[in-house]
């Protein structure tokens, strides 16, 4: 695969850590902000061509392999339901005015709506049409999956000046056999054991709710794949709810190969970083985010609940993967989700930036966690003839810490939580150890 | 038994959780409240006619079989006493006029006192009354069951009135060679496993300590006599200390299918329910029963201490058996305890009937227990295809939790406490869910 | 053994409990004051003169057994240091006036300089100065153990009274193949198990640190040592850090039988007792000492850390004892810590007491803590007929505790701690019940 050529040649030996060091935020904050807009107007759905166009553009950023699983295919107990494509909509007046139009926004049309090309009265019409009458500006998102109708959504105010007399209404849409698409990229690790990063990509023109989420996966993956690597990575950008599904049925044996995961959305409001736990509770992946996020200040952690995104599926009981979910403020809990506030004002690029570092900094606790064993176990090593007071300072009682604990039981992560220290701190020091002959790394799994 | 024959005829199918759909509590508050004050009058104590008079009485709402332990019978360190019975007791002054008269309460002698017939002076007589100072109006109750004696309990206000000169002091009372009383309900159910109910039944004319346990102890017999039953119910009305002892004596054989047990006390006071655990403090007892007083609003949650009633007794180290203890306010926490003051005003109808309501719903947890397989356990199942969103609304969230938990280790007891909702909106999404065919219930027991 | 001889005529029946009923609590302050006021003017350091003189002191008090281990010896991953001797130590002004004197203080002198003779400016003398700026009045202690250097410590005020000009700079030191110097004392018991204490002893004019553990550890020993005791108690002093490390190395074959443990260290301040648990966090010790400063008042309980004092050696991973660490404020929290101000007026006669007393109940914890196994677990046994509620009692609830949880599971701090009671409280009432028959002591461990 070219990617790992590329990695195999230029940066070998560089780390997480390593680009944690050098990562310039506002730069990068810059160009996830300019994805995001990019791909903000498309009109992504469950299925079609929107969601394949995003999945297009964001090869460039990250090489993706796009399956494509035809419509009627089973996929444990739901089917891959018929493909939508929408090329136009639009409601007329009795003056040929677009009082509604799809492509001022695609939020006008409810996902999934069956064709429509008829004239009738606001009377008839008004069933179909969808508003916030408390938050009279903003147009609602709305979408009918698994229930043939059809509707618009429009903002009350606009509503509210429509006149009683006849409208032009037109949905040009096909419903049609066709497929459903995922986009999926591999990266291999030194491991065949895998973190699995997951984002939903099947929501249209809404920032936080989930372009947030597919642009900072697509950059994980591009900042990952230089990169020296314990664990496989794999990233998947999938449909909400059955794309899930329908990548775990299509990978049972892959499924036991996933020692890791992070559901990404919400990634670019104001609100402070939020870790949902597994369903597990107590994976590794819930105490390196449990811990990463304690020591970046303000944050939240919650514990599960079998509502939300990826995380209901992977985390469903035949699987139990050890998936958490990374937002900011959970969906629900800012009055923009799915509304047409969620816009490129909500999120912003240094909230994109400091996502993306958060996700690296727990990746980094994943790649970095070991066991050790002290070489001198019995008492303290003398630490002041081999110059290591001196040497990292302030940092003695990391030092101190690792060695208590380097009795092949505890992992660093375990040091870290148990000191109090940073991860970082705790790593840094086991590695001055390291070198000096005091620790040997212990072969096997950090985390039992 | 005729009992059973009647919930095999007509309540076939009837649980506790109909019966709690259709409680109509202020009837049954007046119900318990009547039975109450029928039996208030009545002289009971340790062993005796007043006590066999109660058991009596309340066969008129639950069959009961009386058993009847022989004075001087061994039961583990203990010894059957004689049997105390009492005609009449009285202090009369000079005039002739009985001061203290036993038939105006029963309080007024000490429970267990010896015959008594003499002349004597105020001065002789004082040690042999007791009075409560602080509470000059209330007379209190005491008994010496176990060291021979005699005296007459009465109010300050009254003995300050006594003028010293002689009284004619009369107890008529025998205490000889008898029995000790007992009564006990079984009623079968699917499984010989049990549910135990004990009650002291043992003190006087004192409404909350305990005729509010002894009555909402024979109407919970009552209500769950006609029922369809996953447990046997064995319903005990013992006098306190020697009476769980001789129980659990002469049953032995028993006491390993005790699954679940409550000893009921001091059930109509205003204060809020209040639970006890047992010495295990984790048994599903004290779970199901901190679950449905904390869904219940106000409420107290005790840890297990080796004072109290039955339940010194059932949780001892030989048996250790998983009984907990229901009351309102405990004893000694309320001034009217062990006084006059536990009236006929002490305890209120409502309280009574909500105190029943909460034992229900404690037995409908352990009744409705149970451990099931999702049937789909890879991913979600599509509720959207089986309409089982609209059908329960709200109940979305409890229809989650089921399934994500339905891995066969957890039960629906676990479920409410993992996902904050009431068992009852548990059992019914699992219920709904079961007629889907998306759940199957796994045999063996709920809880391990 | 002499001091066994002792035991086991006079006070053969003598226990722990005994003393701490019997304690004249000012006559022992008055004992230790006057025993560190003895010690404070001695030099002593990690090895040499001062430290054998501190011991041969000690002697007095308790019989020690010094160990002498020579320089060069390998001690894991140490090596014993040169022995460091000194005669005098003073800087001379022009007026052959000593500006610093070591008979003054011998705080004045870092410890383990290297001798120097020569005059020299104060500019070139300044390197060699440590003063305490922000505390004028105070002298700093310095040591460098490891590193060849000398100096002088001062208070800022004669610091900045000294003019330029030139200086005649003494110290008479000896830095030569020697020996580090250790005392121990063994107390057996009924058991080879053992309860190790261990103070360090390497400090010079420092009362609290750690002068007042010295003498405290001394006087346990002295009132150790005439008594009964379940478990052998070994007392050791030693240099701090390569002491300990020392000890261990040299006796490997004894840490397997080490099964509690308290190093001693800052116990005549007057801030609250403080105790630092082990490494393993739930090690009786850790238990037994919490317990004791819970019921004693103020108190502060610490989690272990790997920086102190001997417990940092004994708790390493290699060894992982079962060694807390008791003071009264900790090393480094009370501003005269390592100064001249930590003097003979920073210490008094009622702390060192109460801390030795608190060392004694821990102790007796210990010594008392057993498993009992009920003789009537089934049900209550009737207590009322051998007299048992008047003889306690206010401690019937203790007694009921332990009759509750005699199962031969749970031990007398087990019992305490789920109780609230105290473990004096719970210990007696085990005696009383096992005096009349109602419980009987399990063989084996009282902790697994």
């Amino acid at each position: 695969m070219r990617t790992m050529d590329r990695a195999a040649g230029v940066g070998r030996s560089r780390t997480i850590s390593d680009v944690l060091a050098d990562l310039d935020r506002p730069a990068l904050g810059r160009l996830l902000y300019d994805d995001v807009a990019d791909l903000y107007p498309l009109c992504r759905s469950l299925t079609g061509a929107g969601l394949r166009e995003t999945l297009r553009r964001l090869n460039r950023v990250l090489p993706l392999t796009l399956h494509e699983v035809p419509t009627g295919t089973e996929v444990f107990d739901w089917t891959i339901p018929r493909e939508w494509n929408i090329r136009d909509a639009y409601v007329k007046n009795a003056s040929g005015e677009r009082v509604i139009d799809f492509h001022a926004s695609n939020l006008h049309v409810v996902s999934y709506s069956t064709p429509v090309r008829r004239r009738m009265s606001l009377h008839e019409l008004r069933p179909h049409l969808h508003t916030l009458p408390d938050r009279p500006d903003w147009v609602p998102y709305r979408a009918s999956f698994f229930t043939e109708t059809w509707g618009f959504c429009l903002s009350q105010r606009r509503l509210d000046e429509l006149d009683e007399g006849e409208y032009e209404v037109c949905i040009d849409s096909t419903l049609e056999p066709g497929a459903l698409t995922y986009g999926e990229c591999v990266l291999p690790g030194a491991s065949d054991d895998e973190v699995l990063i997951s984002v939903h990509v099947c929501h249209p023109a809404l920032a936080n709710d989930n372009l947030s989420g597919v642009v900072v996966a697509a950059h994980l993956g591009r900042l990952l794949q230089p990169l020296v690597r314990r664990y496989t990575y794999r990233i998947l950008f999938l449909p909400g709810s059955i794309g899930p599904i329908t990548w775990l049925a299509r990978n049972e044996a892959v499924v036991p190969r996933v020692r890791h995961g992070l559901v990404l959305v919400c990634l670019g409001d104001a609100g402070p970083l939020t870790y949902k736990k597994s369903r597990r509770g107590d994976a590794t992946i819930d105490r390196a985010a449990a811990h990463v996020l304690r020591h970046a200040g303000a944050h939240e952690i919650q514990d599960f609940s079998p509502y939300g995104y990826g995380e209901r599926q992977y985390c469903s009981p035949g699987f139990d993967l050890p998936v958490g979910r990374l937002s900011r403020t959970p969906h629900g809990r800012f009055p923009e989700y799915h509304t047409s506030a969620d816009n490129l004002d909500f999120v912003q690029p240094r909230q994109l930036a400091d996502s993306l570092a958060g996700c690296l900094e727990i990746f980094d606790v994943l790649e970095r966690d070991r066991r050790y064993a002290s070489q001198n176990p019995k008492g303290e090593p003398q630490l002041g003839k081999r110059g290591l007071y001196q040497e990292i300072g302030d940092d003695e009682m990391a030092m101190l810490w690792v060695l208590n604990l380097a009795d092949e039981r505890h992992s660093l992560l375990d040091v870290a939580e148990r000191s109090g220290c940073a991860f970082g701190a705790i790593r840094r020091a086991a590695e001055l150890l390291e070198t000096h002959g005091l620790l040997k790394a212990v072969d096997g799994e950090a985390h039992g």
